[in-house]
C-alpha cells in the first residue's frame, strides 16, 4: 500500500460520515457511539470476498463498495427495519492502492446516502485478498421484525421485482456478447448494483406479511429456508415466477443474489392490495407465485405437472 | 470443506446464543433482533485475517476464536461501555474442516460467556485465506462514552497491567526455547489469550478518566493517537513502563496486541484511588508512567534523557 494505515484512515474519514444528531462518535475512536431510537435493533453481516463474490479486473471499486453495503441492507429490509448504522472490515492486499480504496468508500457512500446510513466505523487490515465486510444496524418497532418463521398453510406467496438478472450477469460477464441487448446490460447492471427492497417489505410488512426472507441465494433455496424454519411446505407455480428480461427460468429459480424479497401474505386479498401500494408507491410489481401448504416443497410446471422442488442455489461449501 | 453451508449453520447455532431476554431473534434468520437497554450503543468491528495475524499451524482454532471475541470487547472496554452483542463474518479456506470451524466457535462461546457477550450472528464465506471477523456492539450509558478526544495538559497517564508480553510471544514462537520459562511461557499464553479489560476501563471511567484508548498497536503509536485526537502532547517517563516479565523495554514500548487500557486522569489523586480500587476489585496493577502536555511526544528515559518519542508500533500497511 502507498499511504500508512493511519494516513488512509484519514483520508477515509473525509468521505465517511461525522458525528450528527444520532452519531455521537464517528470513525476514527476505538469505536463508534451512536444514540439509538427506542425501536428494537436488526444486526447482520455480510461479506464480499475476492475470488467468490467478485475479481478485481472485473468489478470497479465503486460498484464493489456500493454493492457491500447493499446486500447487507437487504437483510436489514427482510426483517422490515430500517436502516441506520454501518461498520466496514476491510481487507486489502497489495493488488489495491489508495485510489482503489478510496473509490471503494465512495461507493460505499453513494449507498449509504441513498439509503440513509450512518457509516460510523470500520477496520482495515491486511492480506493476500480483498474482503469487503460490512455490519449493518437497523430499527424496527419493538417486537415488529419479520422473521422467515411465520409462514403458515394458506398463505400465499409473493416475491417483489423480477428474479434471475444476476445470474444473467453473471453468465454476461462469462461469455460477453459482441453487442449486449438493453436488457442484457440491465442484468449486468443489477449484477453491479443490486437494489436493497427496503421500503418495499416496510409494506408487505404493513400488509400483515407472515413471513419475509431475501433472495440472495436463490429462490428455491431461499423459499426452503423459509418453509424449514416456518415448519410449513409450500407450492411453487414455476409459470408465475416474475423472469428478468435478459434471464432464463432456470436463472430465476437458482440464480443467487437477486435481493428480491420473498414473502408470505395472509391471503389473495392482501397480496392485490399490496401489489397496488408497492406498484404506487415505488414502481414495483409484487407477483404471487404459490401457496403455503402443510409440508413438502412442490413445483407446479405451466402444463401441469407437479414435482419435488430441489432447494437448490447458492452454497459456499458445496463440492469445496 | 466437507459439510454443507446450512448443515454447517445449522451446527453452529447449536453453540451459539439462543433467543433470551434480551434477544428476539438469534442466528438463522436473515438478521438477529435484540432489545437494547436505554443506553448509547458502541460499534466496532475487528478482524483476524490469516498470515497477518495468524498462521493455521501455529494456532488453535479454539485461542483463535476467543481472540477474535476479545481483540473487540477490548475497543469497547475503551469506550468504558458494557458488552452486548456480537456478529461474526467467517471466510473459510479449503484448509479448514467443519471440526476446525466447530472448535473456533467453541472459543469464541468461551470468550462469550466470560465477558457476558451474546453472539446472535454471522456470516460464512469461502476464501483462498481464513478471516474471523467479529462486530461487537456495547452499551453505556447516555453520552458517557469515553473518548480518545479528552485528554487535557496536566492530567496524568496511566496504564492497566503491564506491556509487551505479546510483543514477546511473538518473539518466542519465532525463536522457541528449548524449555521456555514460567514467564515465557505466560507471554505465549497472553499472545493467544488476550485480556480486554472491560470491568478496569469501567473504573477508570468512574475516576473521571478524561480519555481512554486500548493499546492494540503499541504503546507509543497509541498514545500519539491519543494525543493527537486530544489537541495535546505527552511526557512518558521510559522507566515507569510495567514492563510484562519475558518482554523487553523496545516490545513494552512499540510491541502490539497488549490490550492494555491507556488512559489520562485528572491528577495524581485520581491515579492513586483508581489504582487502590483496580488492585482490590481485579488484582490488577495501574501505573502511572507519565504526564499530558500542551503539545510534543517526549520520551525521558531513566537517566534523565529527554528525546523526541516515535510513534512507531503496528501498521498494517507500512513497507507493503
Amino acid at each position: 500500500m502507498d499511504i500508512s494505515e493511519d494516513a488512509l484512515l484519514g483520508a477515509i474519514r473525509k468521505v465517511l460520515s461525522g458525528p450528527g444528531p444520532e452519531v455521537r462518535v464517528g470513525v476514527g475512536d476505538d469505536a463508534a457511539v451512536v444514540a439509538p431510537g427506542t425501536g428494537d435493533l436488526v444486526l447482520t453481516t455480510d461479506a464480499l470476498v475476492e475470488g467468490t463474490h467478485f475479481t478485481l479486473p472485473t468489478t470497479t471499486a465503486r460498484d464493489l463498495g456500493y454493492k457491500a453495503i447493499v446486500v447487507n441492507l437487504s437483510d436489514v429490509a427482510a426483517m422490515a427495519a430500517s436502516p441506520r448504522y454501518a461498520l466496514c472490515a476491510l481487507t486489502l492486499s497489495p493488488s489495491v492502492d489508495a485510489a482503489w480504496v478510496m473509490e471503494l468508500f465512495g461507493g460505499m457512500r453513494e449507498a449509504c446516502d441513498e439509503y440513509a446510513l450512518w457509516l460510523v466505523g470500520g477496520n482495515l487490515a491486511r492480506g493476500s485478498e480483498v474482503t469487503v465486510g460490512v455490519t449493518a444496524v437497523g430499527e424496527v418497532a419493538p417486537g415488529r421484525a419479520s422473521t422467515r418463521s411465520g409462514a403458515h398453510p394458506g398463505d400465499v406467496l409473493v416475491v417483489t421485482g423480477d428474479l434471475g438478472a444476476a445470474a444473467a450477469g453473471v453468465r454476461l460477464a462469462a461469455h460477453p456478447p459482441r453487442a449486449p441487448s438493453a436488457e442484457e446490460r440491465a442484468a449486468s447492471r443489477r449484477l453491479a448494483r443490486p437494489v436493497a427492497r427496503v421500503g418495499e417489505a416496510g409494506v408487505l410488512a404493513a400488509h400483515a406479511a407472515s413471513a419475509m426472507i431475501d433472495v440472495s441465494d436463490g429462490l428455491a433455496l431461499d423459499l426452503s429456508r423459509l418453509c424449514e424454519a416456518s415448519g410449513v411446505g409450500a407450492r411453487l407455480e414455476v409459470g408465475a415466477v416474475p423472469v428478468a428480461a435478459a434471464a432464463t427460468v432456470a436463472e430465476a429459480l437458482g440464480g443467487g443474489e437477486d435481493y428480491e424479497i420473498l414473502a408470505t401474505l395472509p391471503d389473495a386479498a392482501a397480496a392485490t392490495a399490496a401489489a397496488d401500494d408497492l406498484r404506487e408507491a415505488f414502481g414495483v410489481e409484487l407477483t404471487t407465485i404459490g401457496t403455503i401448504t402443510g409440508s413438502g416443497l412442490v413445483a407446479l410446471t405451466p402444463d401441469g405437472d407437479e414435482s419435488p422442488l430441489q432447494p437448490t442455489g447458492w452454497d459456499h461449501f458445496r463440492d469445496a
